[in-house]
């Protein structure tokens, strides 16, 4: 022990970092998320944390979120100059397949798991620091419309496996909006979609107002373009409802189409999970088509904890080809976060990820002790070797205090079999290290 | 494709990006050296990338390495002033002991497998940005002897697993240095500990130079020194061989009983993978007893692929309290990408995890195409759709160059079978998607 000044050790705001009880429902998270995209066949990549920040900054939107790097005693050089943390996953892929695009097959369908930066204001639901999880499929010169409908399968099929509660993956066409407007004969479709995108902020009367006074609109058009914003449903009647709307345009003709096979191709999952949303717009210039965004029923207010769409030129900064591309993006920080918050998750299991403690009773049988936790191990398990002979009480204790559900006993003499105790039963029983097995726990 | 101007995507020096094929390898190292971690009873841990720099910085040692973190558009505020990526990931594991002391159990287990930054001057082996797996085991007071025999046989068992070629972990003692230079009554062992840690750069006369003009030892001294860490060897005869040069103390007994210990408890190790070698020392000033340093012996220039040791005094930046702790950190990225250079790893494998690809072979067939690759992801299985109906051929030329080792061909017809078709073989048979089981493939 010194005397040196201590460092009062703090969270620092907007960062996270979970006790090890909790980490591992995280882990468990994260290899289901990564189980689901594998299972649909997308590979892996990662990207370095920094782009270079003119490719960071090419689309010019988020620049003030960047966070750049600088070596603290200004040993700069010109190899790191210039570098940001990346703000997305959607930049990196970009520039991944601009800058891999002969060595990969296309339609090149990756997924990506990793942290990414945002200098935000930190507030509930916005960290800055945080894992996003990425799958995109990136064609050349067209992406066929079955990714469409497999993206949202991929999602719900996580969500349901991570059991975070209700929720729906909302849908919408972009098509469908802008051929709405175009068939009413509105000159700035993108002007009332920056406007509608706004109705959960602002709500109708404040959309109305953008579109008559802003967008020059006339009531009876900002009407029009409430009534579609107003319609949600999850088969596809909701066509007809859009189409007894009344405006008509071959744009707007394709997007139902296309929105019709979406809701039909997933007309298996159940029932509310998939909803046609004719209000959500997303924001971002890019979406082409199909758009995504995935919401908790229960807490209505907290944003979207997946969003995504398909788009037209993932790489144009980088590269002179067409790559269009659908995707989609799980917040596993925000989803993650938010349930620990509200107490809905497993968070004080086990702090470890043992099956099993064998205890060590002396000693001299210590040797016998590492020989049973090698042989458990060789056959599969998990297991813990308690770190020297010890009265037993103490060891129990370690393993029940770590929540490992089971204590291995190796005999105290050679000739005498060894026993297991199940924490949760309390029962204890001869085994064989070489035939024991742990029978489903609750 | 729009004429704006095109930003030339180039990897960034000394940041790590691989291909799908690549990544695919890694990630099985990943997931073996996680699981090795695991069947050891580790816990995984992660930490923010960032720490506070006051904390970063207390041991004083690195900071011209540190990258710190400043958002473009120079919107700072107090929260993010003065943040630094980690260096590495044992300043994060004293913080978040310090920080978490109450929440956790002692001895603290915990593994970490994150991403470091460092403002190098990328060369082969060092990075800016790279992966580390550490494991260390911190005790309140004290922490048992065990675990310096624990952790190499944990690297042992991962290098091992991931065939890295021949390797050799070092091990040494830093009571037996220390006590013998005592022995010989040097009353300032720590510079002759440094000047020994440099032998591997400026050779025997080097450091002999030091000893005897810069630490004022005499000729016969600085021989005695040097005749020490010449000892290497894989068993306990070394022992005898250290107390046959002379020196005598208690630090140096207790140091040559410590390091039989962890000799003998790896006796079972193929011979010469671990090996006491009285050279190493690991500069950094904190170890105090077992030091550890592995090697591929094919590559004895490369430097270390593993270090670690014991120390004191983990978290006294911190908190008041004796926290002493041994670890290990494999260095991931510098032995993956040397491996890699080397053309030794299976690079050129699979681009897809994919076990099937399920083929379409009509627009009214795909909806079987569809439901059977639903049944067989059930099974476990890792499939792909064909994005579309399309000619057999073409659809097959997409499996091969993803590498994809099977390919399913849903019936034409209702009543007709299923086949499946193994890629490496060429042979085509009937399948079930209910029954059917990859058979082991080379």
């Amino acid at each position: 022990m010194t005397d040196e000044q201590i460092v009062r050790p703090a969270p620092v705001s907007g960062f996270t970092e979970w006790l090890p009880e909790v980490r591992l429902v995280e882990l468990a998270w994260l290899d289901e998320i990564r189980a689901a995209f594998e299972r649909y066949g997308f590979c892996s990549i990662e990207t370095p944390s920094v782009e270079i920040l003119d490719a960071l900054l090419a689309k010019g939107e988020t620049s003030q979120e960047v966070y750049t790097l600088k070596r603290l005693q200004g040993g700069e050089d010109d190899s790191d100059a210039r570098l940001g943390l990346h703000f997305d996953l959607t930049v990196p892929l970009a520039r991944y397949v601009a800058q891999h695009f002969n060595d990969l097959v296309f339609p090149f369908k990756r997924y990506q798991i990793q942290r990414v930066w945002r200098g935000e204001r930190p507030q509930e639901g916005r960290y800055r620091e945080f894992t996003q999880c990425d799958i995109d499929v990136i064609g050349v010169d067209s992406v066929p419309l079955h990714f469409d409908a497999e993206m949202p399968r991929i999602v719900h099929e996580i969500l349901t496996g991570l059991r975070v509660g209700p929720f729906s993956i909302n849908i919408n066409n972009r098509k469908v909006l802008q051929g709405f407007y175009e068939g009413m004969g509105i000159s700035d479709p993108i002007a009332v979609i920056r406007a509608a995108d706004k109705l959960d902020k602002i709500g109708e009367d404040g959309v109305a107002r953008i579109l008559t006074t802003q967008v020059g609109l006339s009531d009876e058009q900002a009407k029009a373009c409430l009534d579609l914003a107003r319609i949600r449903g999850t088969d596809s009647s909701v066509i007809e409802r859009i189409a007894a709307l009344g405006p008509k345009s071959d744009l707007l003709s394709e997007g139902l189409d296309e929105l019709a096979f979406v809701l039909d191709s997933l007309s298996d999952l159940p029932e509310g999970s998939i909803c046609a949303d004719l209000s959500i717009a997303r924001g971002l210039d890019y979406y082409t088509g199909t758009v995504y965004e995935g919401k908790l029923l229960n807490y209505p207010t907290y944003g979207s904890i997946c969003s995504g769409g398909r788009y037209e030129n993932l790489a144009g900064t980088f590269i002179r080809r067409s790559l269009p591309g659908i995707g989609i993006s799980i917040g596993l920080t925000r989803i993650f976060a938010k349930l620990l918050a509200e107490g809905l998750l497993p968070a004080d299991g086990p702090k470890s990820p043992s099956d099993l403690l064998v205890v060590v009773p002396s000693d001299e049988r210590s040797q016998v002790a590492t020989a049973t936790a090698a042989r458990l191990r060789s056959r599969g398990f998990k297991v813990e070797v308690y770190h020297q002979a010890d009265k037993l009480g103490k060891q129990i204790r370690y393993a029940s205090r770590k929540g490992i559900p089971f204590i291995w006993f190796p005999p105290f003499e050679d000739d005498k079999p060894h026993e297991v105790k199940d924490m949760a039963s309390g029962e204890q029983s001869e085994a064989d290290p070489e035939t024991w097995v742990r029978r489903a726990q609750q």
